[in-house]
């Protein structure tokens, strides 16, 4: 049993025409038209597979396939819809359409799980103007509640709550929500890498068993601004130069501190940004990303002691702000097994790596026993039009989720494991 | 005789009140309200004080004070009026009261000149809504011609030529304007420093003998945005790294680069400038400004030889394109003797130096003998309400140019000069 990669690639191309734009990407946020289009056509998609949706109170769309009942609960795999902003056709519905076509393939296998098995399609994965990314998961773990999205507007003052309301969940439905969480007994995840991992060993798939911590500080380096012709060198504090030297140092730091972490200043803002004014402020965000928590905090230290003598070296304040510190998260190790050793079987090569982005996996993770299956990125491109996998690697990692799941549901590599 | 210091100094307080902000600083652009309420406050002045008043095609406003007619022509002292937004009291201003409070001093001690002596209020000196900085010294010297204005604009669709008319200038008096050149014999214009040479030296005052030339280029440095989380260190592209390099490259060439230059990146934006994504696009502005040609084309080319380095090391793109080549200007010699010559017989210290920045003196030295006076500045701050010179320097300035302009007149140090 296979699953049908030309249907799948047909599936994406097709989907990816909601939000298409000149530029020859896909933009399609939650709650934006293409997105209440593509919500109408995956509902009624599912429901002509004969599943049983469901709309939860996040709007996260679920469509059930009875099992024989043998077994308690479900066994989920899904992914998201949504994209970013001129985003590319694969981070979402990828995991999303292949979840359906291993449904499809099961059915026209007639194959019955004693599991119920799920397909779920979270809302608002994606960074939005709601400012909530992952969104869908975080609410149906209870990670979000009602109280805390009560006020919640975007730039057009358009209130979450409406937007629930009409795509069919609501806070109305959130007390429901919390009661299917129990029937979750599983969650798989398929995603794009988005980086350059397993192509660089030309691998077409890797068992995710870890998601990397992220922190993230504002930071103000203040200098003093000034003449740029009239003011000598050796008079300056350049906040613009002792920032260069700052971010230089969250390299360094990263790459030769012998610590598996990235680190990336990717905002940065010069004040007052005029050719002849010396640079008085520069506000910039750090981010350190880390498998191990340990790591993340001796980077951050080494760099914020590096950064403390640039500081008086010149003459410069810097201030520095935590505001986001998301601890690194183990997926299960039942379903990391049944994966391994499934794609095992299968004989085909694969690698077992850390995700360095969060999923909804992640946050499925805290209710459930989750992981996730990458397939390889082509050149690592993400969040562009470019953004490409090609169909040989998907068909491989779809087919490991197929087998995947069926073992998970037959418990064959985890006899100790309560589904 | 000496210039009244008090009366000087509550004129620059009085004046100040004109486009006074809310955060102690003046805003007062020309053609904005506050510049068309102290026009006319200062033509009011200049006519009680028995001055011929002419405002010329370009808007710049002229006091005659009549000489003796024994020598022709006019030897003319001033400035300008206006200011950047939220800057300071004496940018500008210090130089045209003082021409103002010079004239009111030889008309009460009953000194009459040989030459007419003339003062000027240049028109929009700094950067301004229309994009034109020493627009009236540069218009006066024929720099700027009607053809070339004709089609300016500022950002809320306002013509150029409506606000001339409107400030009792003109495209149709540019011709008489270019006549008026002829007559200018000499121009003088005191300035503060805006910068830290006097005060670290703790002289008062300095004879300004070079305006240095400025080179600015834009750059573009192309990396590949990507994924934050997701792009390993080694696989990264990161075009803000590469910049962070590329500007304390400026820095390192400018400062122990053994040439008089300094060198700046004042602007700089990041694209697309998101935390969690790996920059892909910084475009900045290098300016290089030195009192010598070679000088600044030498450290133009040991910055660009190093950049060509990094872009190789970090496989980056770098773009660059020269917007400006201002060259140095060398101010007249008789005018910068008399002034050193005065200041000796007056027994007070100063320092000859060249101006770092580009006044409308440098060029009015294209159609004149030119020089300045500089006075020192506090901190060396400048276009922000901190902009502060004290009494005591700016009264010793006052009498250099005071006794200076009277020297000019006989041309006691300036035997060989035909004014």
């Amino acid at each position: 049993m296979q699953i049908n990669i030309d249907r799948l690639m047909a599936d994406i191309e097709r989907y990816a025409h909601y939000g298409k734009n000149d530029q020859g990407g896909v933009t399609r946020p939650s709650f934006s038209p293409a997105d209440y289009e593509i919500r109408a056509l995956f509902i009624k998609e599912l429901e002509d597979m004969g599943l049983e949706v469901t709309i939860d109170g996040a709007a996260n769309i679920w469509g059930k396939l009875k099992g024989t009942g043998k077994k308690q609960g479900s066994l989920v795999i899904g992914s998201h819809l949504d994209s970013v902003p001129n985003g590319g056709k694969y981070d979402g519905p990828l995991g999303v359409l292949m979840s359906k076509e291993i449904i499809q393939t099961l059915i026209e296998n007639q194959v019955t799980f004693d599991h119920d098995l799920e397909i779920v399609s979270f809302t608002a994965e994606e960074s939005n103007d709601f400012n909530l990314s992952t969104f869908g998961s975080r609410s149906f773990v209870g990670k979000l509640t009602e109280e805390m999205l009560e006020d919640v507007y975007d730039s057009k003052g358009t209130k979450l709550s409406h937007e629930l309301k009409k795509a069919g969940g609501g806070f109305d439905k959130f007390p429901v929500m919390a009661g299917m969480k129990k029937d979750t007994k599983a969650f798989i995840e398929l995603h794009i890498e988005q980086g350059q991992r397993l192509e660089s060993k030309d691998i077409s798939m890797a068992v995710i068993d870890k998601v990397v911590g992220t922190y993230r500080s504002k930071v103000r380096v203040i200098g003093q601004s000034n003449h740029s012709g009239t003011t000598m060198m050796e008079h300056r504090q350049d906040a613009l130069t002792a920032a260069a030297e700052m971010v230089l140092e969250v390299e360094r730091q990263c790459k030769n501190g012998h610590r598996r972490v990235v680190g990336t200043v990717g905002k940065l803002d010069v004040s007052p940004n005029a050719a002849n004014i010396i640079p008085g402020q520069i506000d910039f965000i750090l981010e350190v990303r880390g498998e191990r928590e340990e790591d993340i905090q001796y980077t951050v230290s080494a760099i914020e002691s590096a950064w403390k003598e640039i500081a008086i070296n010149r003459k410069v304040k810097i201030q520095q702000q935590t505001f986001l510190d998301q601890k690194p998260v183990v997926l299960n190790e039942d379903i990391v097994k049944t994966l391994q050793n499934t794609a095992n079987e299968m004989r085909e090569p694969f690698m077992t790596l850390p995700s360095m982005a969060v999923h909804d996996a992640a946050h499925m993770a805290s209710i459930t026993k989750a992981a996730m299956v990458f397939v390889k990125s082509i050149d690592g491109k993400s969040h562009c039009p470019e953004e490409l996998s090609l169909p040989e690697d998907i068909e491989k990692a779809g087919n490991l989720i197929l087998k995947g799941i069926i073992n998970l549901d037959q418990e064959r590599f985890s006899k100790t494991m309560v589904l």
